[in-house]
């Protein structure tokens, strides 16, 4: 993978993905002593960036196959990604979700036009069914990060933020990405280490589900021991995958992590200063930015997705008034 | 006034202002059987428009004037965005608030460089205080909403409408805007009837302070019989203007209003659909599109303003679950 990976990337997403904006909030700055700029993914189409990585990959599909239809093993964002961009592609979506997932996120699955296949987390086995699906329908898998692709499609991000951060003055910054398996941070490093080699990379993770930090630390792919127990559901994966790990190994600094009250916090910020709803994977970066700050100079935070419950959104808000 | 004036405008805001997005979610269409597109201003400096007509108003002053400082009235979103303006052009903003105002907008408007005057409600005379402090010190007195060169300013809302429109296809719309005194309705249907013709703008204020509604209506200036009562407290105002309401009797369609309730609910689905946090006043024009539709094709409705308390937005949440 290369910079013409994500170009070609670019050039399949024009017209289809929103440029999203990069706020900024003076009052903010003004406290910290430096400048924050918010990337607000969570302004993105299906409310996160995953709709880039999907829509990335199922167009770079060939015509029969992209007539066949697209599979993917997710509840959250990666499937609202694919099952908005399989529909505006013309195809079908089929996604693989255990049916004990909430019923708004299998409802908005299927309100985008995908086909929800629900198989008992207890019972069932997850990857035959997908495996039973794929063959019989000639469906062809998207991953949710590791797939050069999707990391093509998450890297435009990065070119956006090149061209943001000229026309703002921008010349060097601290670049924090929320990180689950890596899609995202691989695909901004590689887009950043050719538009703006000045500008440092770095994870974001949730406290006691660093893999990546652990993994960027020892120059080898390392394992979390729980995936769960977290509020930051959206960025809770296992491992750093084959293609994303060498990417972040080559462009990222040192990788970072915040607690679940300090991702709740950063989403309180962000609704009092930016005025975005993030969901609390979605507001790592930010809470690094505030609050494990270890240098001057400029921040760009990614704010990576804003599809939160009501309840999850309001005990954050209430939490952080205390 | 004319288009020249808020071109002219537009030429003072380049560089400063935000180009806000105008955001759209294909499931809510698909829901409503139109398309609604949500013109974000709560994501403009800020937190609101007020920004822009503060900047075009304070940026119009010549040398001296500018060099002596500006007065406002007002304990919300024109007091922000008129601090910050003087801030960045290097002048002094002067605000007159009640002493009785929250101490979240005292404190802001302090920390955006602005020197608060408080006043008692019950015993002082606000008017004279402001003179006092005009005559003293030759302060410019930039009034809310019925100046030119703050309609000027807001009108920079509807080219980028109209620009926007243009890349996303749309010929015609119902433009809906949250109206107080009618300063940002007269400059987007000033600026659209230049640039949109086919468009339709139309004023939606909260119910039971429909004075706008009423005086298109009858043809002549009519006013609210009282001035608080609802919790859209940015767009509670008497009556609108000498300059804004001739503009609006030649421009705009028949007014709206809806209620509280469903001002919380738009709040809602501002949440939910577009990630962005919107204030009770700054959401009543995407409320009119919910829920007052009396026609088919495309809507574009101004999210005016997003300062809201946690409170007040929390509240709002929970009513609308229910």
């Amino acid at each position: 993978m290369n910079i013409q990976s994500i170009l070609a990337a670019e050039r399949r997403l024009e017209g289809h993905t929103r440029i999203t904006p990069m706020l900024n909030a003076p009052l903010l700055d003004a406290e910290l002593g430096r400048r924050i700029f918010l990337k607000a993914e969570c302004l993105q189409k299906t409310g996160s960036f995953k709709y880039r990585g999907a829509r990335s990959a199922i167009s770079a599909l060939e015509g029969a196959a992209l007539k066949r239809g697209v599979l993917a093993f997710s509840s959250g964002n990666h499937a609202q990604g694919i099952a908005l961009a399989a529909k505006e592609l013309g195809t079908t979506a089929v996604i693989v979700m255990p049916s004990d997932a909430p019923a708004t996120k299998i409802n908005n699955t299927s309100a985008y036009g995908a086909e929800a296949v629900l198989y008992d987390r207890a019972t069932d086995d997850r990857d035959a069914i997908g495996e039973a699906l794929a063959h019989d329908r000639g469906l062809t898998l998207i991953k949710p990060f590791d797939n050069p692709d999707v990391i093509a499609g998450q890297g435009t991000v990065g070119l956006e933020i090149a061209a943001q951060a000229e026309t703002l003055g921008i010349t060097e910054a601290t670049v924090l990405v929320c990180c689950g398996g890596g899609g995202l941070t691989s695909g901004i490093s590689l887009a950043l280490a050719d538009r703006a080699p000045a500008f440092m990379v770095r994870t974001v993770e949730p406290d006691g589900f660093d893999d990546v930090a652990r993994s960027l630390a020892a120059g080898e792919i390392l394992s979390n021991s729980q995936t769960t127990g977290s509020i930051c559901d959206a960025i809770l994966t296992p491992a750093p995958g084959a293609f994303t790990f060498p990417i972040m190994k080559a462009h990222c600094g040192t990788g970072l992590s915040v607690s679940d009250s300090e991702a709740q916090r950063a989403m309180a910020i962000a609704f009092a200063h930016f005025k975005v709803v993030l969901e609390p994977g979605g507001a790592v970066a930010l809470a690094a930015a505030l609050f494990k700050s270890d240098g001057a100079g400029d921040v760009i935070a990614i704010a990576s997705g804003g599809n939160v419950d009501p309840n999850v959104f309001e005990a954050a808000l209430t939490k952080a008034s205390k």
